[in-house]
């Protein structure tokens, strides 16, 4: 399947002079939604994943889906006070000013094997923000899988991932 | 499975005297993951869902293991804002003023049977305004399933789900 075909893109958005990558136009087809799930979870069903990690928002779609799967948990990583109980958080730099992630405290486990997901890899903040939180909590081994990498934006956070075995479905030159 | 067990309750959040239901717990339990999508997709599979619904942020996580296991497309209904093409919305009552959702404009067609799925029905404020942002689109029959349902939130939104036919897994009394 010609998954990028299956992402619509919106020019201009949000603002001018950037192409946006819109997964939900992928989400809705209910054949590439099958495609991109069994794509991820044939990649890493002889991982022994044990926690599927998703980033909020886009990332829970095919964070639980996978999870399902792959019989493993599925931990959220949040924006900033979404999560209910005692949380660890991890800084990131925006265009302007700083962001951050949060996670409960108590999600990930030492003997944990994570697969980290989100549907766009850009900067990479979020992503190594993520990356940040699960070595906080010293888990056993991480995998990240992206549907799309903007491979046009280089960044240091793209080189701290590269150390990191990673499953992209699209990438944009 | 228990389920009521593997739902966290978190006192006085967001505020005192509320026993917060926290379903990230549940999330985590890759038992009570399997359990909850299995549930939810037995209760459905002979629907012939084509769509499943998830409302933000918590409603993506089983709505997309939900879409996937039903081979049906996968819709989000979002925050304000959220969604970059062109929007329907949906306006809904807070305590203190109002606040709306937007789901796109081409998510749903006349001949759609859809699932709405969220974690938690409360007042049912947000699974009202999905269900007015599917009937604009003249889909063909509308289904809720939420996890949890609070059943001592007496509101008339919740009268008025009472018409559809709708799967709720763990009641709070």
């Amino acid at each position: 399947m010609n998954l990028k075909k299956e992402i619509r893109e919106i020019p201009d958005y949000p603002k001018v002079g950037i192409s946006f990558k819109d997964v939900t136009s992928l989400f809705k087809n209910k054949e590439a939604l099958q495609f991109v799930t069994n794509s991820i979870v044939d990649n890493f069903k002889e991982k022994g994943i044990t926690k599927v990690v998703g980033l909020e928002a886009r990332g829970f779609v095919f964070g639980g889906a996978i999870a399902n799967k792959l019989d493993a948990g599925f931990i959220p990583i949040r924006k900033k006070g979404k999560l209910p109980g005692a949380v660890i958080s991890e800084s990131y730099e925006l265009e302007y000013g700083m962001d951050s992630v949060e996670m409960h405290s108590d999600a990930l486990e030492k003997d944990d094997v994570i697969l980290i997901h989100d549907d766009l890899l850009a900067t990479g903040g979020t992503a190594v923000a993520a990356l940040n939180l699960a070595k906080k909590c010293g888990v056993k081994t991480i995998y990240f899988s992206f549907i799309c990498d903007l491979e046009f934006i280089d960044t240091p956070n793209k080189t701290i991932l590269k150390e990191y075995e990673t499953q992209v479905l699209v990438k944009y030159q």
